[in-house]
């Protein structure tokens, strides 16, 4: 088999360049490897494998002789380039929110719904980083004892919200901690020694979309009934890099935490730190720049018969971007889905 | 009616100094003052309404012709001076844990249940700051509708960890910052720019202390049944004051987000900050120093047929403790009960 000629759009991005990282750490076999940008950040230089690449403007003719484009540049720039790069033959693999709900769109987790890959029509979408993480835990324990109702609140990490983001966190903070003033920008209120009950904007049911994402994309992505229900609280608080979940899942049938706690150990993707006598349970910090999801607190749910809850935490960079988007072209390689 | 004589125990921790600002602001009536504390910090000068008080060590014979003791020491001191304190005619209002599930001692929020002060016999517990603030909130909305079942993920701040907790986020921080490395000592684990699923200590059935006041406070401060189902995780925040909680409540009667909104805003002690469309909702920021519970994001939950979740801040120094401790002081002296 040849390999696959790639593009990365977006690749001066802080998804980008984690998308660069992992598609090198997981060695993924290419012909030519092609790096695209707005027009802004064109021209830059950048490293792979230790070869310098020159970032070119993304254009409709960008993706002449591109079999797998991995993008990460928002959702406008999406609608508008991957209906160009299908035309030219291209699989175009997607972490914008622009295709995710689209019937005719797989949306995948690797390791979850592999088999939704072969249904793609060109376009595949990456999930929302909050879903992501979620859905390789709750796979097994739906397998094994099926979901009947999902409670989710998160504790997200500024850098979902990308680099002027990060900086924020740090100017803020500095400037809290010297008593300055400081104007936010990219927050709607001061992220520093604080935390912001909205990521995303609000839509007419009350909910952010970030909320409604977890809700729509879990149904999707593990075919779970549209009346299924699940609610979500989604909160921005002052870490770098880790989103957080404090999860409740009641089920149809029983089952026990130390059962919960069994799958979890045997599942893809999925590290479990749990022993509470230890002050053992993840943290963002320890998740940062690490590729497993991390589960811990794993205990029966007070609030219902059949019931578990459960804290997850995983780097939302990686499982939540750019290490699902790089498995995503592992498997369509692999599968020979190109 | 002769003013009580009042005395302040563990005078010059984080919550002793917020009591003396309340009790200022409250305009607390009183004949005598007595500041007291552990030998260590005995001897202290502290200012209040003016006059230096100079801090006394607390002692068995410290509660003589002390009508009314506000305490805040930790559960030991008060294990073994409040039955002292007692003895000798005082009603003694403690901020430990000490006695909050003791059934012959009323746990009590001023505006929730100042009913159970009546039942008095000496002691009155303040409730845990995690519980405190939501009870203001759940009570209009349980008169209305009947919670059935309640689920809560808090977003704690560091205060109610006590001043080193305070400092240590300083330090941590500033270490972060500057990429040096930093020794946790009151938090298991970093606190600076990550959260941490613990507060307090572990039970058996795998939830927090924390946790389990939530769920064991909440069903004596608003005579609950024992058995309605309530379940919480609570989260350590890199915040300095103000803790915060996503809340789901379902409830046995119909209840609309219109009809919530308006019961809490005609609520004691609650202020509604709930305006999405201009981005308003509370924050830490916003509570801190502030006497009101803050609520927001005030909507109809997607999990359940009857329920709403919202979004709930309040300083945990003030409603969370010194607050709350002053109002009851006030309350015991208005209804003469002491």
């Amino acid at each position: 088999m040849n390999k696959p000629n790639i593009a990365i759009l977006g690749a001066t991005g802080v998804v980008g360049r984690e998308i660069l990282k992992v598609m090198e750490e997981l060695d993924i076999p290419f012909n030519n490897l092609k790096l695209l940008s707005s027009a802004r950040s064109a021209g830059k230089e950048m490293e792979f494998k230790g070869k310098i690449y020159k970032v070119e403007e993304a254009k409709p003719e960008s993706f002449e002789e591109v079999n797998i484009c991995l993008a990460s540049a928002g959702g406008s720039t999406s609608l508008s380039l991957a209906p160009e790069a299908v035309k030219k033959g291209c699989v175009f693999i997607d972490n914008s929110s622009a295709f995710r709900m689209d019937k005719d769109i797989p949306l995948v987790i690797v390791g979850v719904n592999d088999e939704d890959l072969k249904l793609h029509k060109g376009i595949i979408a990456n999930p929302n980083c909050s879903t992501s993480q979620l859905m390789l835990v709750l796979k097994p324990l739906d397998d094994f004892a099926k979901i009947k109702r999902l409670i989710v609140s998160t504790y997200q990490s500024v850098s979902g919200a990308g680099i002027a983001a990060i900086n924020e966190l740090t100017e803020n903070t500095k400037a809290a901690l010297d008593e300055k003033t400081f104007e936010n920008k990219v927050f709607k209120k001061p992220i520093a020694f604080n935390v912001i009950p909205q990521i995303d904007s609000f839509l007419e049911n009350g909910y952010t979309k970030e909320e409604m994402k977890v809700v729509n994309e879990t149904k999707k992505i593990l075919h779970l009934s549209q009346s299924l229900p699940i609610t979500c609280t989604a909160v921005r608080v002052p870490v770098y890099r880790g989103h957080s979940e404090a999860v409740t899942i009641e089920f149809e049938n029983e089952i026990t935490p130390k059962k919960a706690k069994e799958l979890l150990k045997n599942a893809y993707g999925i590290e479990v730190i749990d022993n509470i006598e230890n002050y053992e349970y993840p943290t963002p910090i320890d998740a940062a720049y690490k590729n497993p999801v991390y589960v811990g607190r794993i205990r029966k749910d007070l609030a219902f018969e059949n019931a578990i809850s459960l804290w997850c935490v995983a780097d939302n960079l990686l499982i939540g971007a750019a290490l699902n988007t790089v498995r995503i072209a592992q498997k369509v390689i692999s599968m020979n889905l190109y």
